[in-house]
């Protein structure tokens, strides 16, 4: 055997900017259209963002240039607020950075990776640095970015200086050993799935096979901004409640850090926890907080119950928006929309599950079976598909129980949304989300509740069906029944036709027609009950 | 609108351990068995890689102890080299370090995140520190490690030394949260399969339900130690030959940079490049190489031949083991293995990809279909199974035409095994490999070339069943027809029917019986030519 100092000499330590340099697929640049559709994806994502955090409806352009053979220039333009000269470079040029990933709330970015891979994969394929004019406060700065793998900092080029009026930000970047095309995999498929999740933004794109297109925005309403929130007790971590005590030192008493830490603690609620915890003093210094009573307390949480986290902090796409960009989109013969109230996994994030389904109609006609349209906090996810618990939940679910065969074989649509302050990506390329338990229940539960609408209808329309030919086989009858009649009882025909017609009409009126079935009151319904049985799938 | 004043005061730095903390889930973090399954993954690859590394053959012991609901304690031991006292709190506690993500080489670890990632996790789910024992160099050092989460470094505390005349590396941590169970997804299987692939090894695992099992090694001769290599020429970018030139300075001609930085450039290669790309200077200084130039000279290197990279830089489970392993664990029909030639992916990364089919026997019998088993640098991949390439390649295949039904039908299990100097996970958690288009190529190709042996196999048995009723159908004649002859001929029945089954005996036996086919000839031939239309697939 050799000894271990020859390899040990070459022990090193590594940037995160060469970790994802080396392994650029994580950030899901493989694949030519891939890569193209990723960069979008992040800048598109950052720009609405940016509005929602500001109060501003987004207007978005995107514009891209062909300047050679799979060699593209992107240009991105929204009407945010813009960055300080101060942080441009850190974003665009630091992976980790920026002012998404610790903070508790609800956005489309939560890595701050998403930008800087955009800005290092420009350069390692075109050497080309990223260009950004950010208009902020009155000053438009026009600056290159690159960076630094080594050190995983920006290396800045100040270009210009000068005054606007204008706000927002434009980054400019080149990409070669990509392509373009109008699949389901593509810019367009990506932007219209974005509007159609997104209706307060007007987003504009410019390519070089179609020209110009806009995709205005249907309402000039801006959606509710989601607060940022303190984490919920359900689920906490031992860990998080130490780090808590670290982190909030003014509380001199673990009673006022429980109540000023994490969302839905009452004076009342830590009366109830020293009831069921009792050997933990709720007056002592959280800082002498020892592990286990930290485990102890976090057992308690279980113990006790608690109001669901606020509802504010969760802003849904909206049943009314679902509803219309199915029909839309699809014509379908029936939609169901389906929003569950919020629920939390592991660590105390809350989330919500919105789903619709679509059915029939213009999904048959148009060859569509079996079409799932993921999103997670308003962003579509269009690759990764068959690695995501959305996908995997949707297809598990026992179609057959709704009169439906296979699922992959309907004409239909499932679109489920998760909104959350913390998206469990499986990823850093962000395109699927990892079977946390209590997030792969929730989509289970909205898609049910929504098949079972669908299979009401279908079940009506066929009770329908039965019962329009059962009057057509009575009707069949009643003109030579009314001339037999006639003969026996010397009444006039007419008068005997017209009274049986009459019978025949009241039985089956009973039942309503098949165009009279209730599609859609359903869906305003007060949500129904969670059925007992469900939870044992 | 508001500005962004305030948020861009809540602009922060993160290091990567932060990140991965956040989201633990993409380190295989999530769900108690894979959690736990993810940390038993970590260590014995990193064990088994330290005795590859050193040349010894690999002794793992794995422990695992109940120690409450939910809780165990497990302890990875190994008799590898150890690691010297500077570099232990490294190795276990701060992520991105380490000798393996910078060399070019066959490794099973190629991240430096994976025993890091499992000490913090232990951290977040016990409150305690990983303990771990390195016996290097005659002494023998105890320490426990934190990872210190703001700054990604180690925390150590050094607990004792003393001198030792073994070697090895014991790594014990505690984990809550997780389960232990024999599923398919289980630390069992996963080590059954690790021994499958690395013969060489034997692996001890104790665990509480079914105590002590050893799955002792099945050859003394330790594999050839793969060499670690030059990229190669081949799918190189701009970027990488702009950065070998700012790496190797001291080659002062792009000529000799050329040469010495990459593998299988010879003079006389380089002189055919001069004659591909006669407007770059191959005498100039590398520093002075601009991307323009670096752009030419990689699109030279696709318009000359060049030899695969070296297959001593890659080294497979093998043919025999692969036949092995399948014959000891499905006892099938019939076994083919194909082995396919070193390749490039991009970045000038070589790989080999080996594929095996096993069919029915066995197979049929267990009750199994469509098994595929997965591995990369012959370390399991037992998760995120539906997105992963391998997966997608395989379930692609066209069966029907080799005469199978549809893949999961089949009495048939699939092994594919990805060797690469660097395997392209989709994430930090290693277990899918991403969709690289000559990477699926490769694994296509493979199970096609054993599949068209299968349909060889297959064809051949329908064939001998034909023939086999033919002589059926024809006997049943003979006796009456002997009879029928030696009244028209006055010759003796028995003499016509003993002639007469010689003539059928002849003419039949030319054609092999059922049981002669040659059944594993094929994958001792020669092998197979590149068919020409499958690259068009």
């Amino acid at each position: 055997m050799t000894d271990g100092d020859e390899i040990f000499k070459q022990f090193k330590e590594h940037s995160v900017a060469e970790f994802f340099k080396k392994n650029q697929q994580m950030l899901g640049f493989s694949g030519k259209v891939r890569s193209l559709t990723t960069v979008v994806h992040e800048f598109v994502t950052n720009s609405i963002d940016a509005c929602e955090e500001a109060g501003i409806l987004p207007d978005i352009a995107v514009n891209l240039e062909e300047l050679g053979e799979e060699h593209y220039r992107l240009t991105v333009q929204d009407n945010g607020p813009g960055i300080p000269k101060t942080h441009v470079g850190k974003a665009l040029g630091q992976m980790l950075a920026g002012t998404k990933f610790h903070r508790y709330i609800q956005q489309r970015g939560q890595q701050g990776i998403g930008a800087s891979g955009c800005c290092m994969f420009s350069y390692l394929t075109t050497g080309k640095p990223t260009r950004a004019i950010s208009r902020y406060k009155g000053t438009s700065y026009e600056l290159e970015v690159l960076i630094d793998f080594k050190t995983n900092k920006p290396l800045l080029n100040m270009l210009s200086e000068s005054p606007t009026e204008e706000h927002g930000l434009t980054v400019i970047s080149e990409y070669k050993g990509v392509s373009h095309e109008q699949s389901n995999k593509g810019i367009f498929e990506y932007l219209r799935r974005t509007a159609l999740a997104n209706p307060h933004a007007t987003i504009t794109f410019t390519d070089p096979k179609s020209g110009r297109m806009v995709l205005p925005r249907s309402t000039e309403v801006i959606p509710p901004k989601p607060f940022e929130i303190k984490p919920h007790p359900l689920g906490i971590s031992a860990h998080d409640l130490l780090e808590a005590a670290h982190h909030f030192s003014e509380y001199r008493k673990l009673s006022a850090l429980l109540q000023n830490a994490f969302s839905r603690v009452s004076a009342g609620k830590v009366a109830e926890l020293r009831q069921v915890v009792p050997d933990v003093d709720f007056d002592k210094n959280p800082s002498k907080l020892t592990w286990e009573e930290a485990e102890k307390v976090v057992k308690g949480f279980g113990q006790v119950k608690w109001i669901a986290p606020a509802t504010d902090s969760l802003v849904p796409i909206g049943r009314e928006q679902i509803e219309n960009s199915f029909r839309n989109i699809f014509s379908p013969e029936l939609v169901v929309v389906t929003e569950r109230s919020p629920k939390v996994y592991k660590g105390g994030i809350p989330f919500i599950v919105e789903a619709g389904i679509a059915y029939g109609g213009g999904i048959a006609s148009a060859g569509k079976q079996g079409e799932i349209m993921r999103f997670a906090n308003k962003v579509p996810l269009l690759f990764d598909t068959s690695g995501c618990a959305i996908t995997e939940t949707v297809k598990s679910v026992d179609w057959k129980r709704y009169d439906l065969k296979n699922f992959d074989e309907e004409p239909i649509a499932v679109l489920v949304n998760l909104a959350s302050v913390h998206i469990p990506y499986t990823g850093a390329g962000k395109q699927a989300v990892a079977g946390e338990e209590e997030v792969e229940a929730e989509i289970r539960f909205a898609v049910m509740e929504a098949a079972r609408t669908i299979q009401r209808y279908l079940s009506g329309k066929r009770h329908a069906h039965d019962i329009a030919n059962k009057k057509k086989l009575v009707e069949r009858y009643v003109e030579q029944l009314s001339s037999d009649l006639a003969d026996l009882s010397g009444s006039k025909k007419d008068r005997i036709l017209k009274k049986l017609t009459q019978i025949i009409e009241e039985k089956y009126a009973a039942e309503p027609s098949e165009e009279e079935i209730p599609i859609e009151s359903e869906d305003k319904k007060p949500k129904a009950k969670e059925p007992e049985t469900e939870g044992d799938e």
